[in-house]
């Protein structure tokens, strides 16, 4: 069954300053894809594993995916690769917004970046031509005064990739950002981190091509058809953005309290929900390419401290981590902690689990305000968390230990810190509790990039959504161990192809199953995909990037939970007293895999897949 | 309630050569009894924690227990303590034969070692001398022969604890040994290397003096009538030693297999047990100072390989770990094995674990013939076995990366080695599987030497034995994890009192009970002790140990099972499939034992067990 694919590959030595373009191999996007996908694969064919995250040729791969910038729902997304900075290991940051579309009209679908420039430089790609141009003015600048300065001198529709101080100064918990007033992030991981190493302060693209398909009237035809279902499931999404649901997040006992500690929370939920921002400071929303749903959320606040806050609004994730998690149930403050994580580049997942990992360590005394300068960090503190952000950004001070994230902050930290470092494999975890959605703990556990719900998302499932063409039409009970392992396997197969479609899962809460993947591939490559080759190549590339992890000597000591999920149940709420059995579902987790007791991934199952040493290259 | 005691502390610097006697505080003794409890109180009290094991100023507190020497079942045991050179943590290593009778005999209840001789020495103590003696011309004998000489220039009836080269070289699995043909060790935890970096060959011990009781005749009738009852609930212990029931092990799933990983033995069992080793190469029985059991094994090999063996038959423990833990059913060969460890002074249980550990390196390419020298490590290839334990001894060649242990091993051969090192805080398990006894999971994981059975024993009451002073009479499936934190918490306080008594805990076997402790205590010394007492004393030793080893940061991450148990199940056998579900485990017993969501004793609990800071010295 070979398909044809074209496509063209960008590679940037930043050290040399040249530059060339390379055909991809089309047999290898069948099996690979684009996206995590094909960027694992080169990751893995070329890339020492002996260098480190930071080393000036570690390599940074930026690939759209298969159907990115295409008329197909969501299809925006472009994968951000390499070796986290933050966990050591395999990552996989994506982001959505137009950049991903843009590179692909220009007819690009990845840019491999290695070196590292003598000076702060920018990348500017476009139909035509590849300049890399010095950037020592914008050095300095936060991220949506980059992208304007870029913008400015290149074209004013170019989609402009940036990294803030935070990524300049290598806080490992830097983001990459897209956008301005409709920002997104390249979250996890610190591949900001990773540019900063670079010396590469942002990547500009534009183009002006647009895509053919095999059957533009069918591909159309499908799209149209589930857009209307996508949208009619996604109303809340729309209304209320990612944080519409949080009073019931708090109900079922998931949500992240006082640094996963707490139970409840029943008064402070609804003063943070998406329901409380639209009544309050929501001017509007916004939506990426292609994107039928439209979750971002553009705010202004008029008064108060934060007056004159404009543009765009906090997600679901950083109002968690910024609001319970730090027993802070004021939103405006939360807006601004947004604001200030997206000007300074950070990731507003592991940046709010390190505040939180702060603020306990200053209850139990081991930070005094000898450590923080004049900052006080009790719990809901606004203006602690504010000036710790700050510092973090920054490497200041205190912010030079937290910089690096919280499992480096406690082994520094030592005195048993670790014990509330709330992260699996260096990567801090997101905010679904494992103890409410029992396969979560399986999942963060095994997920490639570390503490990560993307890879996973089973806790959809369990919330009550149904696949009917992957068979899961009936939600088990939530808080049991038992069959979670079968779930966890077969999501994490499907939830492992849409970075290499560049889609937003999104579409998966919102009706999309593999499917439907399959046709819009079929339709626009004109391939005969089926719904076991979309499962297929989605556990392919979920077993490469555990061959690259292994690599790096990961194996089942680290398929764990951290120590405050393991053995400490929610002392209240709807998920009380409950704690998976993860070493039960890692076994049977292991079985489904066909990896060896040890987790690693057994010759039998790489000849299965065609990663076998020896496999074609 | 304030009870006498009287007795006396012999304190020893080996770097000055000089030494003095002190009055032991009788209120101390009360609340803290004498063998490991005092021994650990004195640690606590005047150790720097940040010296490390096998710094010369570490001590070695040798301790008698509060009821050594005296009339009582199997008061014969010392306690060996301090900081484990192995596991970098508290130690307590306790061996019974006649040693400890001695000491008390020559009226002392115990001896404070610290410092390190310039020149190998050895320690005469008697009724009415301390030498410090010139031990060069031992240096480099076996302990049989070390112990020979040095009875030959003391006494012939002094009791000696000596180490052999294994000691000497400072193999951290070192152990110290007691008797001749009726050998017994210090096992666990390395002390032979403590008395090793003390330039410490041997310590002999003889006296004259005779207890008093309280109550002389009272004490008299319950330890006959308690013996009839020991004796006779120990009948196969007799009759075949400890390793009596390994049929019967094989069958619930509990023998360790070919490290760990297989389910079934049944063609093997039969030809390592007790009961084949009376048919074949026992010559008697021997037993330790006032048991009515006499579990000890003499043997003689009269043909074969091993012709000429004779003396201390191997025990349960031993025969696991050189008979199935490593593939080998040859009897004869684990004899000669033991005698070996005996001679150069090596736990058998640490010892056997990294030769497993070892195996298994080998089989999977870790290790090759340019590692071993000449040997095949091949599972149940006895002359490998036989070659590994002598390099292991002499810290040659492949030995000097064994000697530390299999933690330490796995550390320094990398490549994923620590998910086949089998131990807990650094103490290689004892050969009793927590997947077919699941409350020994917790045991294992709180145990505060590490992977240690004797602090815990609720195996014993998921066999079947029963303790209706302490309410367990009902058995419990010995599968399931509901309700094992309870039982863990009960027995790890009673099993507490026992090294603080000197009693073997084979008498809790036979049927003694908290009310049998208290009794002895009151008509020996005219105490008023009841079952609540006992058990009370068991828990504050339990804390204080955990309290010694939090000031070496070990917390809840620490109180884990090694990969191999904790995801992996017996393939086979009726314990097959069974995981324990050690987090929910945990965090049941943290809640008992009052030690915080990380493990830590709460200040609420050391208050109540007079172990706060600020709590009468």
């Amino acid at each position: 069954m070979p398909y044809s694919y074209a496509g063209k590959l960008l590679r940037v030595d930043l050290s040399t300053g040249r530059w060339h373009v390379e055909e991809i191999d089309g047999a290898k996007v069948q099996e690979f894809l684009l996206g995590g996908g094909l960027a694992a694969k080169i990751y893995y064919d070329e890339t020492d594993p002996v260098r480190e995250a930071l080393d000036p040729d570690s390599s940074l791969i930026l690939m759209a995916g298969l159907l990115s910038g295409t008329i197909v729902p969501t299809s925006c997304r472009v994968c951000l690769c390499g070796r986290s900075p933050l966990t050591g290991i395999w990552n996989e940051a994506t982001v959505g917004g137009y950049w991903a579309a843009q590179l692909r009209a220009a007819d690009y679908d990845g840019i491999v970046v290695t070196g590292s420039a003598p000076e702060p430089v920018y990348l500017w790609v476009s139909d035509n031509s590849v300049e890399i141009r010095a950037a020592s003015h914008l050095w300095g600048l936060d991220t949506y005064a980059t992208a304007a300065g870029v913008r400015e001198e290149t074209d004013p529709k170019a989609q402009v990739a940036s990294i803030g101080v935070a990524g300049e100064r290598l806080a490992r918990v830097a983001s990459v950002m897209v956008g301005g007033k409709d920002a997104r992030a390249a979250g996890r991981g610190g591949m900001g981190a990773l540019m900063g190493s670079k010396h590469l302060k942002a990547i500009a693209v534009r183009g002006n091509s647009s895509r053919e398909y095999y059957d533009r009237k069918g591909l159309l035809d499908s799209v149209r058809s589930a857009n209307r279902v996508i949208k009619e499931s996604s109303l809340g999404m729309t209304q209320f953005g990612t944080s519409g649901g949080i009073v019931t997040t708090e109900k079922v006992g998931s949500l992240a309290i006082q640094n996963w500690r707490l139970g409840s929370w029943a008064e402070g939920a609804p003063k943070i929900t998406g329901e409380r921002m639209t009544e309050t400071i929501l001017t509007g929303n916004y939506r990426c390419h292609a994107c039928p749903i439209g979750c971002g959320r553009e705010i202004e606040i008029k008064e108060g401290p934060y007056a004159g806050l404009k543009g765009a609004g906090p997600e679901y994730e950083t109002i968690i981590g910024f609001g319970p998690l730090c027993l802070n149930d004021d939103l405006e403050s939360i807006a601004a902690m947004n604001d200030l994580c997206n000007r300074y580049g950070l990731d507003t997942i592991s940046t709010s689990g390190t505040v939180a990992f702060a603020m306990e360590a200053w209850e139990k005394g081991l930070l005094t305000s000898e450590d923080t300068g004049s900052l006080d960090l009790s719990w809901g503190n606004i203006e602690g968390m504010m000036g710790l952000i700050d510092l973090i950004a920054r490497r200041e001070g205190l912010g030079d230990l937290l910089a690096d994230g919280t499992r480096a902050a406690a082994e520094r930290l030592g005195r048993n810190s670790i014990e509330f470092a709330v992260q699996v494999k260096g990567l801090e975890l997101p905010y679904h509790d494992p103890r409410a959605f029992t396969s979560m703990a399986l999942g963060y556990a095994t997920a490639n990039r570390g503490g990560d719900h993307l890879e996973t998302m089973t806790y959809w499932h369990e919330y009550g959504k149904q696949w009917p063409d992957m068979g899961y039409v009936d939600p088990p009970d939530r808080l049991v161990s038992e069959g979670k392992a079968q779930m966890v396997y077969d999501f994490q197969n499907f939830m492992g192809v849409f970075n290499g479609l560049g889609l937003c899962k999104f579409i998966a809460k919102g009706g999309v199953g593999p499917q439907l993947l399959a046709d819009w591939v079929n339709l626009a490559l004109g391939w005969h995909w089926t719904v076991e080759d979309i499962l297929s190549v989605g556990e392919r590339l979920f077993n490469l990037k555990r061959l690259i992890n292994v690599r790096w000597g990961i194996s089942r000591k680290d398929d764990m939970l951290p120590p405050r999920m393991f053995a400490h149940a929610r002392p209240s709420g709807s998920a009380e007293g409950n704690l998976p059995h993860l070493g039960k579902m890692l076994h049977e987790y292991y079985s489904l895999r066909g990896w060896s007791e040890e987790g690693i991934p057994t010759e039998a199952k790489l000849k299965e897949l065609g990663l076998h040493p020896g496999a074609k290259e």
